[in-house]
């Protein structure tokens, strides 16, 4: 089988590819707009005809991976919606046209950010999407249209609605859920990390090797129980900056859980307080989609997958 | 104040038209894709241009109400996304694009088919949005497109989930629907109605009078007090076809009521059984929308608004 992995070069799609090939799943297409190691197709999504080329050779698998990330999309107002709502319609346009018994299982990673402040107390999977972003709009859409394709027969789809990936490995950047990932990752090199908000602020994680996970469960689920809701809030682990540091702790000792120093950031504090906090996963647990079991495997997943393969490692054990 | 009215030749939109005449309330360009007694502006609003000249006149308030009609959105799939999803988008985009300091004050005539079974014993404000056709699909992506653009200060829009309209004058339709308001409308006139579904089925209604209403309540309410979600379920009345048919003989008799013959269609049985039966629209009621108080009173309007204005009234009294 023919595999496409579009926006195959981001961190999710390396990571990806690396299982992919592992397990020997088939003949590997992987795109995205810049080249890197291995790419096979380099496009602009967005650009006409260019869906069309990548599903020409009828993959019965895609995970579309692609998107404009949430910063961005809220500064370049056309760019997002160019990329993150016009370049997964053309895909999913791409498929419709490509005739006649072509449909293709579509793996789609949409986000917690289609879900905007006021919450319940856990978010079900009955909550209406009300976004307070524009790329979190954008993923509301793309979520729309991935199911009336599905449910019109033109693809087999499904949404993966992916919890906040921590620890995200390689270094800081300015997003602004970039510390929750820092102050594990830094503390672990043996750096200092910033913690722009209060001990108390919860919110919703799972490692890159469960968000792995959900993407190939879901390429190889049965869709007949699906029905029409085809898209997805993935379990995670729900935790407090408090929780993170006392998991960091606990596997890493004290002397590096000190290397956290808080820098209150009103501003990111403002951006913090609209985002879930915590989820009600049923419909994915019954589908059998797996977290990881707590903040602490969240961390011992880090070490394994990015340190301890690593000659660079910093780690200093407890 | 100049108002726009986009779909102003349909039932709606020709009710509201003089609506807004008889409270003069500013000048009116009407639009519609045919050509209809009173109309300003003919054009397709999904042809490139036709939104921006539409707008050019920087209206301060816009009533969007266009749009293909939900069989059709579901036989000519192409159709469907051109006119309610791109037209919708190229009007938002036009007012983005208007300039610096435009802000019109945008009412847009969503639907309760955004909703797809299954359902809540009543639909929230919190209830996602899983549609069930690709009407629903358009109408549920314009929402999101209307609370982004809002959100980001390019309008003040405003979205109201229209109750199925009920009693629809003229002539009997093919929509599924048709026949909620074709066993009121046929034996009012003296004709025989066919009842295709069970007297047990229950759905969601408002009077043409009810959903102008809500149109003039939209376009003059503070929008302060929305925040960010600006799509609202209207309210309505919910009754079973058996309670339909006991209003009707109460208003007009036993004869009257006779006049519905049942001829169960299975088709439409299935197409009903998708549809949402009860909503709780708190926050529109909060918000000072007001429905018709009872089916009783949706046939009584019928009667005033229809019937004993026309020279040609069949209506026999009970």
């Amino acid at each position: 089988m023919k595999i496409l992995v579009i926006g195959a070069g981001g961190m999710i799609g390396r990571k990806l590819t690396a299982r992919l090939q592992k397990e020997g799943m088939g003949e590997l297409i992987l795109h995205d707009v810049v080249p890197f190691e291995g790419s096979t197709v380099v496009s602009d999504l967005s650009a006409s005809g260019e869906a069309e080329k990548l599903v020409a050779s009828r993959p019965g698998l895609i995970f579309h991976l692609a998107a404009v990330v949430s910063g961005e999309a809220e500064t370049d107002f056309d760019k997002g919606y160019r990329v993150n709502l016009d370049g997964t319609r053309l895909v999913f346009e791409a498929i419709r046209k490509a005739g006649v018994g072509y449909k293709p299982r579509l793996v789609f990673t949409s986000s917690i950010a289609v879900f905007g402040a006021p919450f319940p107390e856990a978010i079900g999977d009955e909550f209406l999407s009300a976004p307070l972003t524009s790329y979190g709009t954008q993923k509301a859409i793309d979520e729309l249209l991935l199911s009336d394709y599905s449910r019109r027969g033109f693809c087999d789809g499904i949404g993966l609605r992916l919890p906040t990936i921590c620890v995200r490995p390689g270094k800081p950047n300015k997003a602004a859920s970039g510390f929750f990932s820092g102050i594990i990752r830094e503390p672990l090199a043996g750096q200092e990390a910033l913690l722009p908000v209060p001990d108390s602020v919860r919110h919703w994680f799972a490692s890159p090797r469960a968000a792995i996970g959900f993407l190939l469960h879901a390429a190889r689920l049965g869709t007949g129980t699906l029905g029409h809701r085809r898209n997805l809030s993935m379990p995670g682990i729900s935790a407090t900056v408090a929780e993170q540091i006392e998991a960091l702790r606990k596997v890493a000792g004290d002397k590096v859980a000190r290397l956290i120093r808080r820098e209150p950031d009103p501003a990111i504090q403002r951006i913090v307080e609209g985002w879930p906090r915590n989820f009600d996963a049923r419909r994915a647990l019954e589908l059998g989609f797996r977290a990881d079991r707590s903040f602490e495997e969240i961390i011992r997943i880090h070490i394994e997958d990015e340190l301890q393969k690593s000659p660079q490692s910093r780690l200093s054990p407890a």
